[in-house]
């Protein structure tokens, strides 16, 4: 039998291992922040609609410029953005692969403030480019002299900002975004994936595009919409820098079945974002209870919550997989993470986890 | 108005424009070398069963290993393969990207026999690697020995060979493969995206996968399944080279819907390929009728024809187009390329052609 190291495979990879939090048929899956609502019913009639239309001609490449769903992003973002200021791929990794592409690659460097979104090194790394670890102060927090601090001293030609942070929930001032902004010469990348679980009195990154041409917002469709099975993830920046990532993507990148769906979706977007008010409020009953229980839980302004003062991670995280729920060990000392689910779901992890003796 | 150049791109992206065929919407479109024959509507209707009911839970993420759609694969594709040796990504683009992305790099080579596949060298140098252009013989054609001396003096990571060729039609035999494996370290990739159209009594570079580990056989669904929109390529290799995809793969990159869509085309495998004979036939009027035009066809094993002896191939061109028939020139001289359509576009494109007087 051929061995993977009997090939020649690229230095780089070599010893490496493929991404993944475990895919395990639990009756409560609360671990990769998915939004565990379904799709409403007459949405998904309408989105199959959308999908049948486009299957009549399913024989064509699709729109290389995937035009309507382009405008359809900027309306359903709002603040004047127009069709030229949007781009989207296969999930937001995708989107975050070609600016990697565009403006990183060999000889260049990504900085992000860990512990943040675990892709990020991952993708900088793959597409070449040197990944920096920056720090984040107490409670996961990031205030705007300390990034700007860390971003003049490191130099780098991409910025990456997780706001709200993944795995932490931490929300992120638009003032950290602006010191980072002006403290660079490199492109800032705002990911707003977790953004609609905010307050909506919280402004998004969005206010700050106009003038600022090295600001790039990344959305994606697999949360607040429901849609992580679709792979849609959206940007909006200047109309440049949507120049640019169309030197990078692969031609017909995106299908015309993902463009159906995504734009038959985004026709119905306050009934697809009917149930973000019902996850935020089940969000907040974990974070009461796990004080309550003697965890810590950090501020957060996304789907799941982050939770320290855990004895042993690994012990209690395997307790509550013998008990059928399933939530992340994100490999932060003393710490787990799990996603706000149905009520129902929500129950079911809080009274398995108060069954487990294990705060520390 | 920002420009691109006032951007932080990438120094070996200035200058350089998005690649892309025209999308023109013309009634006659034969440029792109689709299947001009719609999905059949029973089958139309069996994909969108399917998608409906993985849109019921398009709120999760899908299935990393796709591993239902890689047992379907293997069972299509026959000659005893088995599903750890599959792979399939968004169209065969990407397939073609993830093996550079495993294979290649910065320091690497690709080789490849021009006139072939134009992304060859923008997905090659896109990943960092080097592109080497090989050359073909008479009429396009390739010989094992002659492809064996260009490996060897060119000592590649990855060679391309595409069976049969795009943009030139020509068959590839397979001793040209077993030696150019010979004569290589690295791996070697056949692209077979067109080989539905060989002829049925032509073996396919599948049969000489056992005992070649280096050895990768890509398709596509675009072509022969009439699902170009649906961007779905594949692969079959060694277990080995399959985990090294695994590698450089984004997690999730194959969307519950494409999983969905292309299953249920495989499983009515022999409707949809039910126009390929149509096609077939259309090609080789296309080819009779040009020799009669005083044109020089080349012989295709494809669903198009590259024609030579066209003495100003912009003129003619612009002529077709301006009689609403869309082909395309593809750079070489004194030549054009057109697919082959329904009997009533072919037809269309010949009468449009024959009005022309072109012919050098």
């Amino acid at each position: 039998m051929t061995r993977l190291d009997d090939l020649p495979l690229r230095d780089d990879l070599r010893g490496m291992t493929p991404y993944g939090a475990p895919q395990a048929p639990l009756p409560v899956a609360l671990n990769v922040n998915e939004n565990t609502h379904p799709v409403p019913d007459e949405v998904a009639d309408e989105i199959l609609t959308e999908i049948g239309a486009a299957l009549r001609e399913v024989n064509r490449y699709p729109d290389r410029e995937f035009s309507a769903l382009r405008e359809a992003f900027a309306g359903y973002l709002g603040h004047g953005l127009v069709r030229d200021q949007i781009w989207a791929a296969n999930g937001s990794n995708e989107v975050l692969q070609h600016v990697l592409q565009a403006f990183g690659g060999p000889g260049r460097r990504a900085l992000g403030f860990s512990p943040t979104y675990s892709m990020y090194p991952l993708l900088t790394r793959a597409t070449g480019a040197t990944w920096v670890s920056g720090a984040r102060g107490e409670r996961y927090e990031l205030s705007a002299t300390d990034a700007a601090a860390q971003v003049r001293e490191t130099d780098p030609d991409i910025v990456f900002l997780c706001a709200p942070n993944n795995p932490t929930g931490t929300p992120l001032d638009l003032s950290v975004i602006e010191a980072v902004y002006e403290a660079s010469r490199g492109m800032v990348v705002v990911d707003e994936a977790y953004v609609e679980f905010a307050p909506h009195s919280a402004p998004s990154a969005l206010t700050l595009l106009p003038g600022r041409e090295r600001l790039l917002v990344s959305r994606t469709m697999s949360k607040a919409f429901a849609f992580a099975g679709a792979r849609v993830g959206y940007l909006a920046a200047d109309p440049a820098v949507i120049d640019a990532l169309r030197l990078v993507r692969l031609p017909y990148h995106l299908s015309a079945l993902t463009q159906a769906a995504a734009l038959a979706a985004l026709r119905h977007a306050p009934t697809m974002l009917r149930m973000v008010d019902d996850i935020v409020a089940q969000r907040d009953r974990i974070s009461a209870t796990l004080t309550e229980l003697g965890y810590d839980p950090f501020e957060s302004w996304t789907n799941f919550v982050m939770f320290g003062g855990v004895a042993d991670p690994r012990a209690t995280w395997e307790s509550l997989y013998a008990q059928g729920v399933l939530i992340r060990d994100v490999g932060i000392p003393h710490s787990l993470r799990v996603s706000a689910g149905t009520d129902s779901e929500t129950t079911a992890f809080l009274e398995a986890l108060a069954s487990v003796d294990s705060a520390s």
